[in-house]
């Protein structure tokens, strides 16, 4: 069903190498970059030229391999395990693909374990690929039932934030995908991307929703709560890089404002998101989920552009936590959950 | 008082020419430029070399001294009213600074124009100064207490937003003025400085901040709702472009999700005012103030900096309103004020 509308790959396994879409080059480059070493993907993943929590995982899945390629024995998966789950801190899909990876190659021997691992990295890619689409046809339905409720005919107005989109899964996207299968059937949608400093991933949205013709505005990410006051705004659905058993969710910085501008003025916020990507070892968000601080560079800094003068600090977290009281509902692989449901169906007691 | 504490001047009328400090250019270039008409100085508001609501009007009242050096007849004036109310729409101190020009330059024959003109925007300058000071003890005042209540002694923590700072006012700025009070005074103070976008006047106040030695840090517009759920911020102060009586805000975009996050978290969100800021004609802010809107070329573009793909379409509000209902109170020239105190304070009935 998403064959065709998958129109780019963001990351390709063929014959001993990683290839990945640079997303550090977009929109503006559309360059694929060979990486041949676990060290390679490991930096990747660091500089953010592959992100997004699904994707994050399968590309730490293939360094996997491109390290079984190189030295398959007990020593050399323990690294390269560790040196994968070290390049980012709040993605938890990181942590759920390498541990995928390492309980099926600990029970092979040392001999069996590329083509081990080769299988294990395609059927993660396989796997993350199908959880889109199952979003995508759940948040579909919501979408039908929000459209149909309109008093006047328009189209429904979606905002989103950061990129949880085809290029950051290798499918169509958690909160994308509803909106790229609404517009194959022709419900009207129009899309309101934030542009999401300090990295600009909303112009990764821009650039895949342009592709696919979903219309959709850019704004500041500043302009979220007036959009809201306005009443622009039909439901806001994000992506999450990490959700605790309750239901806490972290996601890209600025993902609590729009929760709690949501909220104050009645207007859903939803949360779509495969079911690994929740940590049932967490329970309090704020607490326990650990925030990636990155360079201040990125907030100085606008590519080539330095607004701020020399020696000016810039403090950088890269998420933030939004409470599970601010989420009206989690878009899953197995439907549209509260966040008191989660724990039943994807960690149901034995 | 404040005389040392103003190191730079923002306008200057001498001789016959005003002198703007060109704020497009900074922090990189400190560049004083020169409007010789009425027209030249209609477009330096609008291209916002100059900006901040008290500093648009003192410049605009000095637009009308030029304009009466040229020709002071009674259709001159209104052309020259005319032409500089329309620079700008939603900064109601323009409004107030020409009804002011007016209501002095109608009282008096055409050859005496230009010295009643001169005098009076050298007053509405004066008078801009002196009520920063004003603001600025209040806010202080406000400061010492905050930080006596400290349950353990440390710097207070003050966001911002925007610029409310000296560049926006030919004083000690609004917002800003209980900062460089509280420095003076050896009162330990930290702002946050938040970037805002598109047209990064984060990076103006962190210019004046960091000449007077004010510690700062700057921030993603992204990062309030988390450095508030953080217990990061002890207040937030904000500026204003215009309020109506009831105190509903307008103030640059974003002001409104800061003060929506800062009540979720108990954080008192102050405005930092004016009297002359108050449009007593209005009462309901998101129903009747203008919010100007502006080229979607500052959203797409940062600098020389161009994220986006071409063909993007982005929407520009320039400002947003906050209701009264999420202001704490007003730093004003008479104290601080609950919203519902404004009227009586500066528009008593008689």
């Amino acid at each position: 069903m998403s064959a065709k509308l998958i129109d780019f790959r963001t990351i390709r396994y063929h014959e001993g190498i990683v290839e990945i879409l640079d997303q550090t080059l977009l929109p503006h480059s559309e360059t694929y970059c060979t990486l041949r070493t676990l060290e390679e993907v490991a930096v990747a993943i660091e500089k953010m030229q592959v992100r997004g929590a699904p994707l994050i995982g399968v590309t730490a899945a293939y360094g996997v391999v491109l390290a079984m390629q190189k030295h398959a024995s007990d020593a050399a998966l323990g690294v390269a395990i560790n040196r994968l789950s070290h390049t980012r801190p709040t993605a938890v899909n990181l942590h759920w693909a390498l541990q995928s990876m390492r309980d099926v190659l600990e029970c092979v021997p040392a001999e069996a374990r590329l083509k081990a691992a080769q299988d294990r990295a395609d059927a993660i890619f396989s796997q993350e690929v199908t959880v889109t689409e199952e979003i995508g046809m759940h948040g579909l339905a919501l979408l039908r039932s929000m459209s149909a409720a309109l008093p006047v005919p328009r189209e429904l107005r979606v905002m989103t934030h950061c990129n949880p989109g085809k290029l950051g899964t290798p499918g169509l996207g958690t909160a994308t995908a509803p909106l790229y299968l609404a517009q194959q059937e022709g419900l009207a949608v129009h899309a309101w991307v934030s542009e999401t400093r300090p990295r600009w991933q909303g112009a990764l949205t821009a650039w895949e929703l342009s592709r696919s013709g979903v219309p959709h505005t850019v704004m500041v990410d500043n302009a979220a709560g007036h959009l809201l006051q306005r009443g622009l705004v039909d439901v806001v659905i994000v992506g999450a890089d990490r959700i605790t058993r309750r239901g806490d969710t972290a996601n890209k910085i600025g993902t609590y404002l729009k929760a709690v501008a949501a909220k104050a003025h009645g207007v859903p916020f939803y949360v779509a998101v495969a079911g690994n990507t929740i940590d049932f070892t967490l329970n309090d968000g704020v607490a326990e989920i650990p925030i990636e601080q990155r360079q201040a560079d990125e907030v100085l800094h606008a590519g080539n552009y330095f607004p701020f003068p020399a020696g000016t600090q810039a403090r950088n977290d890269a998420f933030d936590v939004t409470p599970a009281s601010w989420i009206t509902g989690f878009i899953t692989e197995r439907g549209i959950l509260r966040p008191e449901e989660l724990e039943s169906h994807f960690n149901p007691k034995p």
